[in-house]
């Protein structure tokens, strides 16, 4: 009998007798077919092992799913992944196998099917492709993957039962059904992951088993690949359309199912996946209902990161303050606290607390952690730059002579001790600590705590932080890791002293409050709202402070005009987990910052037009 | 009559008499409708005045082209464009307009058509839309770009000569043509220029010219959106498919035609503009054809970055080696010599003839410069830095106490130099002078060498910079600008001393010989060969030096290996301009390095297999 560890597996066998089909939801490593091929034959194996008709594996389970442009690049990864499919089909018996992979479309070059093959008895019985490859898709599928011609539904005869095959989107091509005839339909997918998305493709699956008096059988990734999330939750619906069968979210799996039976089990859904869009229509800072979502999204994302780039080690600074903290718990989550390292790099700014704060984190997480002062570090930097800026103020008249210039060198200091931790020690990746609040408005020190290899939460806003905050405080097997006074005290650098109040600068002095600009961002993302929609409704914010007009209109404007100059600073933030769905692969020029926000009269136009006579 | 400075025009003004059209040929600011808008109100009056009977503009110019997801998330910027051209339209009299724009498509939410409105006394008189969105497009046009459903090509009248019109790849949609009936062709296009396209899609339009028997007036974009460069060339073909006249390249430009009597002018063409891909097939050291065109790109893009993103000035570490002194010349030129600053930077390791040369350079360039040694910093950082890293292996047992960690605190002390000035002084951005053989290979430091808020030659080879070193001493008006010793040393990053030889280290003794390196990197971006493919067939380099296979074996395999390793410093690496076409928007997950580079036999793969029962 095949070695599959009972945690790989994570199935308790229940015999569901003939017609019993395995879901094989794999977390397949993007360009490794050895690695995925020989995980899929495993599963093979056992599935033969324990007399299933049938085991599935994702859409191009072979190579893994986004490998993006390598596809054209290195025509090699097709040639292997069809030969790795004919060496594992030979090894199939009785137990079929429905696998996806890179298909060459041998008429056009640089072009490819996603396909599935069906294997079984020694060899490649047949090849069902994909018909409908959708070009919104997030990684611009349609560059390489074109669609079959054919415009029937595939089917395919198992010990007597008539199985109908879709490719990952081909369930949403009715006409394909018409006129057809089956007794089940599958549905192999790489479907990535999205704030309040898996509800509304459980009803297209469930409806379609519905309408077409057929149980559906729906098997995905699971598993990150760079910033794009898969959550696996592979499914079974019966022929009314209800769910019967269920993998685990963020998990690999292999489900046992009887779909003729309606046999099959429900795993618990993870808080978060059963929120519908529908129920998005104001900016809330009640995200509790997220949490669980959020947390396992970003364990996934570090996890795979750090497992398939090869990375074990992390290194952070903490400074006490809210990002380092929650990025030390994620990370300690992630990797297990004895990969986990935790630098306090206090400078004369750093309060007492929040040396406190750091150390006693790293204590109750059980970390690695030490002290490191950067005030030599500061003062060599610091007096070597007067120098320098003296010579240059000899060709260039434009020195500013503001605090900010010092201020960076504190947080660059902190990175040349992380990104020296890293070079010494094996497999060590340094940890940019920005969130996504701070990344959208360029609150944050390029080389200094922007930097990393991996940056955990700069998808995350704020306010969001602080609410996972507490929901891992209450929810972690270890209760209350992080010290109260962290989620309590206001956010701040602690890189300057505020003139006016004598005490470190709180960034949301700095900025704007931060339930304010979170709201910005969420309407921008989730509502594409311009400067003049927001001015003219109420914030949140509002509903609980007294805000001037002039004040709105200033925070506003502070916001619209960092956002155009942080375009620069986000091209260069380290690989991120993405959490909320509107990020997703968003793209602008840099050198389109200029775009007006404000909506314009026709008679502004008109004046600004005639003064060019 | 309408201010228009004569550099703004660039075109003396010949009276070609009826018939006669104005070719456009601006750099359109993505995003900032407001100053293309203004730019194009001017070229109308100006057109007006002299009497033309039409004035073309690009595909897209109110827009500018691309500006990327900014379409969707920002409704505004497409209801903005709309009002812009709407009040340009009531500006124009007798002389017809043609304009691109972004035209919401008002029964399909968040979708697009581009445009080309036909502006004339006063009023909008047409709109034509786009009908062919290539869905292979660098900029992912087809997620918002939707094709238009009319199949007949669109005609207008002025003057008594009908005109065909045709935006942007249009002209690919041969069955758009037929049956109809038309005097003149015009293309208003924004397209991308790539390594050796120019010509073939000038074959192309020239073919369609003969074709139809009409002649064709093209015009395009010209300017740099961050990494993308358009090269303007706007061109008219007579009816037998001959060129006539044709617009400068990387220059804006108003061109005056008449397309029915043959009139024009052909402005010269930049060297390599000319090049067909067909030339191309194998690796070749003679860059010599490629220069010109090589040295305009990496202008335009620069200048662009700058003058599009507001900074003005530029910093940058002089090492005296062929990188850096490359990129001082290239942004003297770009943005002026009083806005560029040189720092030498040296450490113990650096050799005089490196100081020497450095500011020698400075000197012959006239930018400003001054020298900072970094041993104190140096120093103080390697003393924190070794008090830090015994306490981290209190817990981590995985110490290299190797150089690397204190050669890399060199490059990061130099990048903290350059961020400081950056920081101290307004508008100014530090330069990564990282190039492309060593991006490729992750040879550079983060947060050192590789850092910087732009890097002008991360897509230029190393055997190509000595190539457009030696270029730029022969033709830049200031002959021998860059010291020959620079040219003819071999590099080395002067971080290392070689324990071999006692002497700093060389690049090509850490890696392998430049020019074999980038024949590895051409053969994968052009040819797509396989490990392989590469140690089954002849190098360049081979024909003048005696490679053993282990030895070329080597090679290969240290170069994939990085490579793997590499995509995630590649990542960050800061915006750059685009200059070999086989990198447009090449994107790989970073986790996706374990590809296998090698083909593998049926027999090992079978035993693989064979392994897991």
């Amino acid at each position: 009998m095949i070695d599959i560890a009972k945690e790989e597996l994570k199935e308790e066998f229940s015999d569901y007798g003939s017609g019993s089909v395995g879901l094989a939801q794999i977390n397949a490593i993007a360009g490794d077919i050895e690695y995925n091929s020989k995980k899929v034959l495993k599963y093979i194996i056992h599935a033969q092992n324990i007399g299933l008709d049938l085991v599935i594996f994702p859409e191009l389970a072979l190579t893994g799913y986004p490998v993006g442009d390598a596809i054209l690049r290195y025509p090699l990864l097709a040639d292997t992944n069809m030969k790795w499919l004919n060496e594992i089909a030979k090894l199939t018996t009785k137990t079929i196998a429905l696998i996806g992979f890179l298909e060459p479309a041998n008429d056009k070059n640089n072009k490819f099917y996603s396909s599935v093959a069906v294997l079984g008895e020694g060899k490649v019985l047949n090849i069902i492709r994909k018909s409908f490859v959708d070009k919104n898709y997030e990684f611009n599928d349609c560059k390489y993957i074109i669609s079959s011609d054919n415009s029937d539904i595939s089917t395919i005869n198992v010990n007597g039962i008539k199985y109908a095959m879709l490719v990952g989107e081909d369930y949403s091509c009715e006409n394909k059904f018409s006129g057809q005839n089956f007794d089940i339909i599958i549905n192999c997918s790489a479907s990535v992951t999205y704030t309040k998305k898996e509800q509304c493709k459980f009803d297209r699956l469930s409806a379609l088993s519905q309408k077409y008096s057929a149980p559906l059988i729906y098997v995905n990734q699971v598993g990150a690949v760079d910033n794009a999330s898969f959550a696996g939750l592979s499914a079974v619906f019966d022929k009314e359309g209800k769910l019967f069968a269920r993998a685990r979210a963020f998990d690999e799996q292999f489900l046992i199912v009887n779909p003729s039976k309606n046999l099959g089990r429900i795993y618990p859904l993870i808080r978060g996946l059963e929120l519908m869009s529908e129920d998005d229509d104001k900016f809330s800072l009640d995200y509790d209902s997220d949490m669980e979502r959020t947390y396992n999204i970003l364990i996934q994302g570090i996890k795979d990161y750090f497992g398939k780039t090869g990375f074990k080690r992390a290194v952070l600074g903490l400074s006490g303050g809210l990002d380092s903290t929650v990025c030390a718990v994620l990370l300690t989550d992630a990797l297990g606290k004895e990969n986990v390292f935790g630098i306090s790099m206090p400078s004369k700014i750093t309060s007492d607390t929040s040396k406190n704060d750091a150390q006693m984190l790293a204590q109750n997480l059980g970390i690695g952690f030490t002290q490191a002062p950067i005030k030599e570090m500061f003062d060599t930097t610091n007096n070597c730059l007067q120098k320098l800026f003296a010579d240059v103020e000899q060709n260039w008249d434009c020195r500013y002579k503001k605090s900010f210039t010092p201020d960076n060198i504190q947080a660059r200091s902190r990175a040349m001790f992380l990104w020296g931790v890293s070079n010494e020690f094996d497999s060590c990746l340094p940890i940019a600590t920005s969130d996504k609040s701070e990344a959208y408005m360029g609150y944050a020190t390029i080389n200094g705590d922007m930097s990393g290899g991996f940056a955990p939460i700069a998808d995350v806003t704020k306010t969001k932080l602080f609410a996972l905050a507490r929901w891992m405080n209450e929810n972690r097997p270890q209760k209350n890791a992080i010290p109260q006074s962290v989620i309590e005290k206001r956010p701040g650098a602690e890189l300057a002293i505020n003139p006016e109040t004598g005490k470190p600068l709180i960034a949301e002095d700095a900025l704007m409050p931060y339930e304010f600009l979170d709201e910005v961002i969420w309407r921008i993302e989730n509502k594409h709202q311009s400067y003049d929609d927001m001015l003219n409704s109420e914030f949140l914010y509002e509903k609980s402070h007294k805000v001037t007009p002039e004040q709105k209109q200033q925070w506003l404007e502070k916001f619209y005009r960092r956002m155009a100059t942080a375009l620069y600073k986000k091209s260069i933030m380290p690989p991120y987990v993405i959490v909320d769905s509107p990020s997703y692969n968003f793209s602008q020029p840099i050198t389109s910052g200029r775009i007006n926000y404000k909506s314009e009269s026709e008679e502004i136009i008109r004046a600004k037009l005639q003064r060019i006579f």
